[in-house]
Formats: structure tokens, sequence, C-alpha cells
């Protein structure tokens, strides 16, 4: 299990005429805080795809919990599952806001597939060392 | 039960490097899918808002289960699950491509809130009404 | 010079805080105008890269000059100007409202660039005929 | 005039299937570097809208010059240009690749409105004041 921290601002044209964030931009800021966890433990998801692989989203859940507004920073506290059977990848997230309220939680699969003919495949070894090696 | 297909194309700012459709935007499409649903029953989303109440989601999940392309047009069959308690609006939608082929299944859950102070309320008359209407 | 009609929906997540559309959108109602002006005279733009090439937008211009709401039914008026030097298009844009208001006016230059290095190139011959044939 | 710089990364939504950024997306990375330049002499956009105004975009222009990528840090610099007659803002951006190469460069002109009426204004005392001191 890796843990990961991202904070970031929300941005105007997140916002929609409600006041606050349109619902589908939550699963944008699970996707940039994922891939911070990942550059955090030395891979970035850029390397992965240069790797020849893509990691396309299988699944995703997620429940608002209270309204966030413009301009608030907001923190992702991500969580990586470990790898199930080195095909899948499962995170979790949980979104807090300046007060440190549990807004918004959620969590993905996501599988590895080859880029040249999408079929699933296991993860490349440089991804997986890279997970064992923080796990120790 | 209420049943309603929508029919759209996919759009070139919807996808991304993958070559596919980005799948925060499948949120969007069940979106537009539900509200039309509304409107097929007399009722648009904007005649909700305009008397004083919201629907944000609640919750959301969505499972990929084959990628689409750029100006494919997709079906979407979108299933409203009668009213729960007055104060939440269960959807479920299943995504078909030109094959006929599901490609993208999920389903969200929506909460009547007043506009002005975002407090869950139960639906407004006209809501429930048109719906109940509809059943019979 | 060829001309072509689209009406379309403003959708709930093109809104913005403000309460109409942010105006990022523009460019993507352009963007659909554009290729369903194309698609009109027998060609799709899907059909433009699968053939090898891309149509990258070089430069933009938008002037907002009225809001506009959330479900309003939006008309573009959407002009090709003919290809110059045959690397080059232009389209010019112009929005109207429900009670046929100019509430937004754009152009776009686009240039035909090879898929593969993304280097300037004429636009194909099945292009440039479909424009002539259309034009007489 | 003031000037100021921005650093941020590209995002994977912000990715299209030709690969590079979608061209509508600039518009975005423009709107959250004029804030930022407006944070740095004191004023957040945010406190804008709670006195009562907003700034909606009157026009933009925009240049591709260069491609760019997922992942990819760019750099915009934004100049503020002079307040015009109270009622209009200019800024200008350029924005720089890892490489320090120019790739892209626009321009917006934003005007205040009162937010209850949306009618041209001049702006508060407390932006004018904020520019003014900045300025010497």
């Amino acid at each position: 299990m890796i843990e990961h921290e991202y904070t970031f601002r929300v941005m105007y044209p997140d916002t929609d005429k409600m006041g606050t964030v349109h619902h589908s931009n939550y699963a944008k800021y699970y996707e940039t805080a994922r891939w911070e966890l990942f550059r955090n433990i030395g891979i970035s998801y850029r390397s992965i795809e240069e790797a020849g692989y893509l990691l396309p989203v299988a699944s995703i859940k997620m429940k608002y919990l209270k309204t966030t507004f413009y301009d608030e920073q907001l923190t992702i506290k991500t969580t990586l599952k470990a790898l199930e059977g080195s095909v899948l990848l499962y995170f979790t997230y949980k979104i807090f806001n300046e007060q440190k309220v549990l807004i918004n939680e959620g969590e993905t699969e996501l599988a590895f597939v080859n880029s040249n003919d999408w079929q699933l495949c296991d993860a490349p070894d440089f991804v997986i060392n890279a997970i064992d090696n923080y796990n120790f």
C-alpha cells in the first residue's frame, strides 16, 4: 500500500452554474493525483506510455459528500492498493477541503494494456519493481 | 421505471491522447441523457432550477467495457428508477456503439436540494406528478 | 465560399459559476460546426485523419457579444473561405441565440499537416475536389 | 504594466487524439495565469466576485506556434496592460515550453460588470489601487 497527498486549487472552468465544481471534474482530479503518487515513487505515467503501455480506467466510483468552491485548495489523499494479478491497479481517493473536511471519496480500477493492440497485459517490470521497492 | 434513448456523436475534444474518449466525459454523457429523459416526460431540468431546486449528483459509478472513437454515434439507454423517499433520483445508463455493442454502463444518484441553502428537500410536486403520470 | 448552419443546445457542464457558458467552450462549438459543414459537402473530418492528415488550429479569434444560458438552443453560421495556397483553411463563425440575436463571432485558421511528422502539406485531392465541386 | 510568470504541467485530459493539447485549453491556461498575476499583487479573483463584480472575457485571440505534450511543464508570461478607461483589462500571454521555446501567444480583453445585472461598470477601487500601487 502506497499513500500520497496532492494539493491543488479549484480552477474557474471546473465550476458550473450551481456555483460548485462540476461532478465530472473529480475524475480528472483523481487522475492527476494518482500520477503524482507514481511520480513520487520514481515513475512518470508518461514513461509508462513511452514504454508501450496504456492504463485506461476500467471502472470508477465517486461519492460527493460536500460542495466545494472556486479557488479553494483541496488535498487528495491517494492510496495505491497492491497490484492484483499484475494487470490491475486499484487506487482509492479522499478529498479534503481547507477545513480538513472530507468532501469526496472514490476509487478507480485501471488495467495495463499494450498500446498497439489494447490487449490486457502484465505490468512492465519497472513499474512492478518501483512499487515493490517503495513498499520496503 | 421510465426509459429513454439518446443518440449523440463523440466530439473531438472528448478524446484524449489514447485516441479514445477521456473517461470523465461519460459522466457528461449521462447528464445530458438523463435530462433528455426528463424533457421527454415534459420537464426540462432548467425548469427545475427555475423553480428553486438543484439536483447535484450524490454518487456515480461507471464501468468501461470497450473503447470508442471520435465521430462514432453512441446511444445511451437511460432508466429512471422510481423516486426513493421523494428526495433521491436513481438513474442507470447503458451506452451502445454503432454495432449495438455495450461499451459502458453506470448509475447515478441525485438529491433534491433547495437552491438557496443546499438543504435536502422533497422533489417538487410538478416533478413527482410528471413521473407518476408517465408511469401509468 | 461555403456556408452551413448547425444548431445545438448548451450543456450543463459548458456553464461556469457566472451562470453562463465558459468562454473556452466556444472554441469547441466552432470545431463541431466546421466539421458539420464538411460532413455536409461529403467529407467527415474523421476521413481526413484516416487518410494521414491532421488539421490543427493555427489561430483563433473570438468576440463575446452577449451571454447565453444553459439549455438554450444556439445556431452557428459557419463560412469556409476558399483554401489559401492549398495549405490553410479559413472559417468564420457567427452564433445566434433563440431570439436570432448575434451573441458571438470568431474565426479560425487551420493548417494541413502530415500526421506522421506534423509537417505542413497540401490539402489532399479529395478535400480540394469536394470544396471545388460544392462551389459550382 | 505588470508581469508575472506561472508554471504548470499539461494534464492528461487536456490532450486530444492528435496527441497534443486541445486548442481550447489554452484559454483556460490564460485564465489561471492572469488570476495568479492578480494574486501576486494582492487580489484574488474570488475577492472581486465576492465584492459584487464579474470579469467576463470580451474577446480572445490565440496563436498556436508549436505543439506541446502531456506532462510537459509550460510557463506562461502574462502581462497586464494598464486599465483602459477603468472598465476594460487587457492581458497578453506568451507560453514557453521546457526548452524555452515560444509555443503559443495570445491576448484577452475583459470587462468589469456588476454581478447582479451584468451592466458594464468601473473597476472597484481596491482593484485600481492594487494595480496603481504595484506600478510604482
